[in-house]
């Protein structure tokens, strides 16, 4: 829950009577525990593909956990073995334009939120995340993923998708260079142990509770630093992405949306989508 | 001492009968040997904090390395277990803000002058280094710290204070992005086997004797190599922090001086103070 | 060979009859196998110095590759101990300023193909790599070394010369920038092992056959890679360096130039001429 509770910092303070779950949609649920530290869970079966109303549905979670001064956020998946297998690829196979636009831009919106954020940030990777469910893993301040036969990666290349430079920035705050280039050029998944070594995953965990309680005990590493001081402190560190996506947004968009109507892209997704399918039939 | 020196390159020579500690003033010592490798020793009792004296004092000896084509310098401090507790707090509690406008115009013009120099620059880091004490070591071109219950880290958002663009670069110059958002977003301050294993430190040494000699032998390193090209070069890998500072050097000063006028900011800055007179009174 | 060849991906395919080696020249050869890699070959004895003619076979032998859709290339030297002794030091010393214009020119396209190519690069370094020839294998997107007593590094400022952004920026996108700038500074010449701890080589060989070998096992990752999202997603990655270069052209070669004139580097070149004379004659 969440009442009459008073963070011990100066700055932020939560009305009392404020309810938690309010913000939580049919893809998303919102929960806030009596520290002030908010968990969202991204509930979307089978496999928490992102698609317009996930992205807008975790927009306005992020929204309601800044507006609501929590001391932190954890992301985290109901899914049991995904936590998110990325944007979903029926907005971008033979998409409507106008749609994927409107989906580009909450892609953008949503990342821009998350990446930025004021609050502590961390991800409970409870499965596999390739492409867009690493993204949002990578723009955490911390990532636990639970242990077993699970992936993480930005495969983009694979699909034939190219990697936009907010994304490279992002990446490259968070592994070295060199291990960015190697794993956007071939599209690598990472196990867990190649993830920690690779730097793209903090911490291991036992299962989901357990991730999740290593992400909380991460965001109440904070509580002793001033909470304007440190968001301020991380929005100038993570500003090269940021104020490249405030200064190309609508190009990143158009950018996108030419991608759609390449041929050559497009059908490396329908190829993509066969082969899921076979996989799916054995 | 230094006197008629005439240094193995063509490109620099001291003229003969040149006596050292010409620029040493109250507050730091400048002393050069027979090999051209200068020690500035910051003598501020107790804990050689920042003030503007200090960092006028800092910047006239620095002036004075570079105007002698000493081949490196060695920081050190006179204090047997600080090396420097960072800006004085004095200088930004309840300010006069002429004085303190002076202040951080003196903090800029020091800074481009250590973190920019054409010598060889080594910290010889005898004890604690919080924030500005980290800053002076981070600008050097190497860090030794003698082993101990030191700590050395910038723990400016503890303090309620946030850290502008050209520290940032200067530490994701000297350790990994991921490292500096971690350290910097929770004001971490490191233990010297922390600081080795992050970067952070480049060598230890068993005491202050110790530590100098291995700054020196560090500086001795680039003997064979013509200084101008090094100074260039070095320059140049630099040149993103410098270029910062240059370029927003009005708007950086600024930006202290509306912090200054932050009551949140005062508030901590004052509980600070009283923490640490609680302390000095145990 | 590389006969009638079709790869697998669809963006890219081979015209039938096609036939290799069509692009060596005196001082390169290129050879394409039966899966479209090529091997491009630097013959310029004793050490594979960079005079003009050298780089701008190399420059015809990209574009060979590139023309042809080759999947990938190695890039090799003919000589038994040395990969490249890097710019040829007579093209430097007292040199004539149109030549040295057109050599300086002739350099920056060089890399600019190589080190943004839409094909997989990956370097054989079967020797000494020094200053120029450490640059031709930073461009490509893997090291192989055999192992050996054998060093690599950018030692340009022990030559008294600088090092430009453009070779700075491909520096720290592969090796971590504290050790660039220390690197850089002292003009360091790593051993094999050195390298391979420092990140400046992926992989070591036992001896030129195996290098090329491991170089061409790199590239067949690459297969299951829609080619043209790669190269994009490559180009993107290396876009700072590669930016730089573009935007400062003129810049960069007059900067070359004016080098050129300074007495101070003239007399640094000539002493290393004598060295090396010195060196030779026992």
């Amino acid at each position: 829950m969440f009442p009459i509770r008073q963070i011990v910092n100066n700055v932020r303070r939560v009305a009392p009577g404020f309810r938690a779950m309010s913000s939580s949609g049919p893809l998303t649920a919102v929960e806030v525990d009596s520290e002030g530290i908010a968990t969202v869970t991204m509930q979307r079966p089978p496999v928490n593909s992102l698609n317009l109303e996930l992205l807008q549905e975790l927009s306005n979670a992020f929204d309601y956990v800044e507006k609501n001064k929590c001391k932190g956020m954890v992301l985290a998946s109901a899914s049991p073995r995904v936590f998110s297998a990325g944007l979903d690829i029926w907005e971008m196979y033979e998409p409507d334009l106008k749609r994927a636009e409107v989906f580009i831009t909450a892609l953008q919106d949503m990342w821009l939120k998350l990446y930025g954020s004021s609050y502590v940030t961390a991800a409970a990777i409870n499965g596999h995340a390739p492409a867009g469910g690493c993204i949002l893993g990578l723009s955490c301040e911390y990532r636990v993923m639970v242990t077993g036969t699970y992936t993480i990666g930005l495969n983009e290349s694979a699909l034939g998708l190219t990697v936009p430079q907010w994304l490279i920035g992002t990446l490259v705050n968070t592994i070295p260079p060199r291990q960015a280039e190697l794993a956007l050029t071939n599209g690598t998944m990472f196990t867990v142990e190649e993830a920690v070594k690779v730097g793209l995953i903090d911490e291991t965990a036992s299962d989901k509770a357990d991730s999740v309680d290593k992400c909380k005990k991460f965001i109440k590493k904070f509580d002793r630093i001033p909470p304007l001081a440190r968001a301020i402190t991380k929005q100038k560190i993570r500003q090269g992405p940021l104020a490249w996506m405030k200064e190309n947004y609508q190009a990143n968009a158009q950018d996108f949306l030419t991608n759609l109507q390449n041929k050559i892209i497009q059908q490396s997704l329908g190829d993509y989508i066969k082969m899921m399918k076979n996989k799916s039939k054995k």
